[in-house]
């Protein structure tokens, strides 16, 4: 679908040396974290909001697929070319334009990474708390699009809680400037949290103004390790229903403990059935105070292992366990590497303990790994499946597992998505989840991309 | 336009007695707090997501305006019928549904009480934070339809940031349920953020899944004078840098402070250029902590008179002076009353200081009443107007000075509102604010709600 003609008036936008057409540059463009994949015909990295217009009004004009891109590290396939189209690279649109410290904000392109943008405003004793596990990678559009959120989600909520303004590029190529420089504002429609989530498929972002927090003055991790799955979820509604409100609750059950140990066996995690973390903030007597809060908590559920500092260096190493789950899963079966499928359910607090124990049911009906952590604070579950990638008959069983993961996750009173969108992967779960809103949903994308230029065949 | 059939069919749905004609009635409902007005033909009474689902088809296949409506407390005309046409008063289906405390989350219908969901939930040492000052009348329908907030909105958000779900009934009538009970869910768009204030323009939200908190361990009252106006923004602005983030910031100018002081003399306020109010949260020592960083931070500004206490009936009476305000605005000067227009911008914190002296003196230049107060912890602010309600050149005088307060808002970066929302009385500002924006609204307005039968005349 895209002539020569297209490539041209494309190159005169970017410049010729922002634009790719060569095969293997776009073979690498066709993927993201996920197994979903799909090849554009072309790749364009503009460096300016007026770029970004320039490349969709072309688009619009030829009814040409635009699938805006940051990191790359999705999981579900919203950023790759499913039907070819342009692919717009907003990586090197990656500067803070404006850090307003005293307002209590910063403006941002799209393209700029969250990790850069966090080591920026930490000397100023600010930061921005929407920190997903990509963070080294995820730029500020995919979090937004994505309304992305990680560890910190239930204290500090997700990208959405934080915009303040954006700068838009609808799907005919116009510029649509929209917030203020006000903390708060609700003089119209909010487009913002609109736009964010709707994954690149309403138009582009090309800038936001943030909201940025203060950082805490102190922090403290208590880890406890559990008998049974069953307290899991008991331990962190005791906490809430004590009065505390932990900056993050993590989970790891027993497979992901072991996958760790074995990984790094430097660390010294002990195997248990399942691990919490706690994050606290405050003061150090808040901390303190908090900390013994949840150790009153666990006490009467009959926890007793547990490990506690308020000291930063001792309190980042007990923490180091749950930042090498991600790049350990593959150890967990040799020859078995990780999918990104069925891997992102979020589930009512209470279902924690059936979940959990759903999750290991399945790993063994379908004979697959399964490394089970998570952000459990929210509910968040990330079952990350693994497989024997040149092993047909395993893709077959891990998408039967997805599928019973995904349907586990409705029948419960949750979602098939907590955090990463639902793009090309969960597509088919909108009707199951949204019988009735989903047909809104394609009202609102109709009428402002009425050709389906925008992302498409992402979650429609 | 509204006929005889019209109203049959309507008193068919929600029985006569829950249908009112009678002219006082309808006289009455053509009110809320603000000066715009606009009596219905008909109010109807429902008590069900049914009911509701059947009025509003029944006012589609006429095409007669709906007008959903909660407490009536709102600011800017949302719930009054300036085309006429069916006033929908939700204020019958005011049930707390379901409480699933270890889900941390409660669902409401619409017309369920702000303070009777924070009483009910009490003894459950949990809250829902979104308290505005009309939390005694305002319902949670009218809450989220205009995204309020109050005093609490830099700490814990606004309305938004509390949706898990709610059962929508759109233009058509059709019954759209959306959202789960996960405490995370990014599940396609979210149609959820947009009707949160979308005042009513888009349908109605008939109940609602909203999260809920624990309540703090402790809270503390600080209370401090300023010499100047200009102090104040940098006390707060100083407050963040020092890491503290307190649950409230109010500001008290002195006219507040004036006004306050007559109302009720017993509880000896002091005057001042301003007064702010620090209300900090967490344990004991964690509030003395907090309170001993914005001592510092007053300290260097040279602010010296403070009060500070951690004590709850001490707390409380300090912060008693702010509570009344709103009661007191109308003994600033005799026979002089307060009208709602120009009352609730939001402003750059930077900004804040300007802004006090400048609404200072347009009250001078207007020789109307103001008494100036708001949430500077976000830089809202409620300048509210007092004029001689008989005399049509005070109209003319308020008009002009909203204007000129509306219009100094955009000029330094905020927004014409804050927390009230755009309703009739603010509409005129869209496209001042959003020339861009405002367009993409209208398009999915009319997406949505294709014969403008959703609340007309507000915000579009």
């Amino acid at each position: 679908v895209i002539t020569q003609e297209i490539v041209k008036q494309l190159e005169i936008i970017v410049g010729s040396h922002n634009t790719s057409v060569d095969e293997a540059i776009l073979h690498v463009y066709g993927f993201d974290v996920s197994d979903v994949s799909g090849t554009p015909d072309i790749v364009v990295r503009p460096n300016s909001v007026d770029q970004v217009s320039g490349i969709v009004k072309a688009c619009a004009r030829y009814k040409v697929p635009v699938i805006p891109r940051g990191g790359g590290s999705g999981a579900a396939g919203g950023a790759v070319a499913p039907t070819g189209g342009v692919v717009v690279d907003l990586t090197r649109m990656n500067k803070i334009m404006d850090l307003d410290l005293e307002n209590l904000q910063v403006t941002v392109q799209a393209g700029a990474i969250i990790e850069d943008l966090n080591k920026f405003l930490k000397p100023h004793k600010f930061f921005y708390p929407v920190i997903p596990g990509s963070d080294k990678m995820a730029t500020m559009g995919g979090v937004v699009a994505n309304d992305a959120s990680g560890m910190r989600a239930f204290k500090y909520g997700t990208a959405k809680d934080y915009l303040l303004g954006a700068t838009f590029v609808m799907a005919d190529g116009s510029v649509v400037p929209f917030g203020c420089k006000a903390l708060k504002n609700v003089a119209g429609l909010d487009l913002l949290r609109l736009f964010s989530g709707s994954e690149g498929t309403l138009g582009i972002m090309a800038d936001f103004r943030v909201k940025i927090l203060p950082l805490p003055p102190s922090r403290g991790v208590l880890v406890a390790y559990f008998d049974t799955l069953e307290t899991t979820g008991k331990a962190v509604i005791g906490t809430y229903q004590a009065g505390v409100i932990p900056s993050a609750i993590e989970i790891m059950e027993k497979s992901a403990l072991e996958v760790v140990q074995k990984y790094r066996p430097q660390i010294n995690v002990k195997i248990a059935e399942a691990m919490l973390l706690f994050e606290l903030e405050g003061n150090v007597d808040f901390v303190k105070y908090q900390a013994d809060k949840i150790h009153h908590v666990l006490d009467v559920l009959g926890v007793k292992e547990t490990q506690f500092s308020a000291d930063p260096v001792e309190a980042d190493k007990l923490w180091s366990a749950r930042s090498l789950v991600g790049a350990a899963t593959s150890v967990l079966k040799e020859g078995y590497n990780r999918v990104y499928e069925g891997e992102d359910i979020c589930v009512p607090l209470t279902e924690m303990p059936r979940t959990l124990v759903k999750m290991r049911e399945l790993r063994e009906k379908f004979g697959l790994g399964c490394v089970i952590f998570g952000h459990i604070s929210i509910g968040s579950l990330h079952p990350a499946i693994t497989i024997r990638k040149s092993n047909e008959m395993d893709w077959k069983a891990m998408k039967e597992m997805a599928d019973e993961i995904h349907k586990w996750a409705l029948q419960v009173g949750g979602t098939v998505t907590g955090e990463h969108g639902i793009g090309v992967a969960r597509k088919d779960y909108m009707h199951l989840m949204y019988p009735e809103a989903y047909e809104v949903m394609k009202k609102i994308k109709h009428a402002l991309d009425p050709d389906n230029i925008m992302n498409p065949g992402k979650i429609f």
